[in-house]
């Protein structure tokens, strides 16, 4: 029988950090395709739509005015998922029929007062004021809650329902479930090992190679070992952080300029702009501030859900949904992929 | 301050399945909505397509021909994700790059010889035959793997590259993460209450009745009180069942009759064929046959992703990607709703 081959043949990775497995199948590359097919957006967007309710100086939904903001703008969601007060349930020790209080605020960030730009055609001056918002928002709605979730829908295809470039807030009294796995994985591997997992990762990655996309003196940007969507990716500081907050000057000014580059490459893989769910994940906050989180390392995940094309996504459905996540790309094929794309943007070359 | 109420405040459940939570914000009812569309499939499906590679008769890409069957149909996926034989990779202890074997079959089923039908439209005698054939499956290659996971993606927004009526069925040498999880949180119930839990949560829904949808002697259908989903549902026998092949002759019979009855109500919901992923689960197989599984309940879900109507659909994104899922409707409405539903097929009723 022949040797094992990773980029050949199926396999099992374990997420160290989710504490569960993918299944890889590269010899599945070649199936034909006949399902369903996403047009890609080609509408064009106007810089200023009166009807939008993000854009500046426009009356939202209730009532309220936009200010003439010309940079990010922030607010609280009109209809948010989380209020900061509301009756809490009697707690229940009911094994099958448990239920808990959840409190919270729900925010919108406007990365720019255009509708027609995205993060990677914005400068990195602008790029790194959307930044140092994050910070100041994980630093102050972290002192009341547990979790602040940063995270940006992008693309219809992704529930996006507004085209102006905007990230959204949820932030919780409680710790939410994927931090809560990712605060047990890290703790048990620091008590196990006597290091920090993620900066043991990315540091071992940085040796590897074959996963490293961009890196520059601060951050790096993979593909993981154990990427779930075909062009998920990890963007990581080099050097221990725990929250946004806690990025230097320098730290936050390298991050606007991976930011750029990375999501130009994202745009170049299919010359459209490129839909996925980003989110922030860092130590906990609210009364966790005053807890030990050195075992936490400060992350961003990107999942992009197309697989082939502008128009043909991954469906995480029947057996991913019942079983265990699977991809037919592996990481290091993904990985390769958005090396050898371009560093310019498609919208930006010279014809 | 108001008193809680779990159809009008937000809060958070448990599912004791899986173990995890789900945030509900009831309160979320109203908020517009301007995002992505997707239009129902409307087209006209032709009964035989000499094209369509799951018709009788038909030459399927590979090059093997369909026989000209008149009832259900089975054959091994011409492109499958897992294979019985490959080589395997070398077992790593290295706690960040762990790879594990998988070795596997993925089959397909065609549920009748007509593409312009579908399972809730078929004759009871028709769905009996599918459920005799899910069982021998199960059954037959559960002798060699440990894990037969059966499912059904419905629709092109599933994922379902082909409208002829079809389920799939991936086996694999590993117990796959949903299992792994489910198999640890009923053997743990059983340890603790001395009694097995989807059992006992059975019973409790059928004296409370407020989420139960449909019941028959054997069976109940019934919107899990942690659903995740807007009209997720939870099918599940109301006596001990190991495995969809311990079913007795009389609890099949019932199961074809509340499956045509549910999958009638699904459609009737929003008048089109209902998307979904529905998937069996029961005690797993391989050389778990020989050891005591006894903690497990066989049960089938249902993951519809529509939302609000045939075109706007519930997306798992952001927030639930990073964070914990979430939804607006209660199990309580969807339930009502189900409930209320006629229980004759919208394209068979006089009008
Ligand atoms: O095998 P199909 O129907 O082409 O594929 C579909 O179901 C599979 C199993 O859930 C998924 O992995 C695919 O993403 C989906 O498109
Ligand atoms: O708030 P939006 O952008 O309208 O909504 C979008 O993001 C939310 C948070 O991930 C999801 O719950 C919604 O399903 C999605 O459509």
């Amino acid at each position: 029988m022949a040797k094992f081959d990773s980029q050949d043949h199926q396999h099992l990775r374990y997420n160290p950090l989710r504490d569960d497995w993918v299944l890889v199948c590269p010899h599945r590359m070649k199936r034909p395709w006949a399902g369903h097919v996403e047009k890609p957006e080609e509408e064009t967007i106007p810089r200023h739509d009166r009807k939008n309710p993000l854009c500046p100086g426009n009356t939202r939904p209730n009532g309220m005015v936009n200010p003439d903001y010309d940079s990010t703008f922030l607010f609280t969601n009109d209809f948010p998922a989380l209020l900061e007060e509301g009756p809490a349930p009697d707690e229940s020790d009911d094994p099958l029929f448990r239920c808990a209080e959840a409190k919270g605020t729900c925010k919108v960030m406007c990365f720019h007062p255009w509708s027609d730009i995205t993060l990677p055609i914005m400068s990195l001056t602008e790029i790194r004021v959307v930044i140092d918002k994050w910070a100041e928002i994980n630093s102050d709605i972290g002192k009341q809650f547990s979790w602040v979730q940063i995270f940006e829908n992008r693309g219809a295809i992704m529930g996006c329902s507004n085209p102006h470039p905007h990230c959204q807030v949820w932030a919780s009294s409680f710790l939410p479930n994927e931090p809560t796995v990712k605060h047990r994985t890290q703790r048990e591997y620091m008590e196990k090992h006597q290091s920090n997992m993620l900066l043991d990762y990315v540091h071992r990655e940085l040796e590897r190679k074959e996963r490293v996309v961009l890196e520059n003196a601060d951050w790096v940007w993979l593909v993981p070992y154990w990427a779930v969507w075909p062009y998920e990716t990890l963007l990581i500081p080099k050097t221990h952080v725990l929250r946004i907050e806690d990025l230097t000057d320098i730290q936050r000014q390298s991050l606007a300029e991976i930011t750029k580059q990375l999501l130009t490459k994202y745009d170049n893989l299919f010359e459209v702009s490129f839909p996925y769910s980003m989110g922030w994940a860092g130590a906990p906050t609210g009364k966790y501030l005053s807890e030990d989180c050195s075992f936490w390392q400060l992350h961003a995940v990107y999942y992009p859900p197309l697989l082939r094309s502008a128009s043909v996504k991954k469906f995480m459905v029947g057996y991913e949904m019942m079983a265990t996540v699977q991809r037919d790309l592996t990481a290091e094929q993904a990985a390769q992929k958005l090396k050898d794309l371009p560093d310019v943007h498609y919208k930006q070359r010279a014809h």
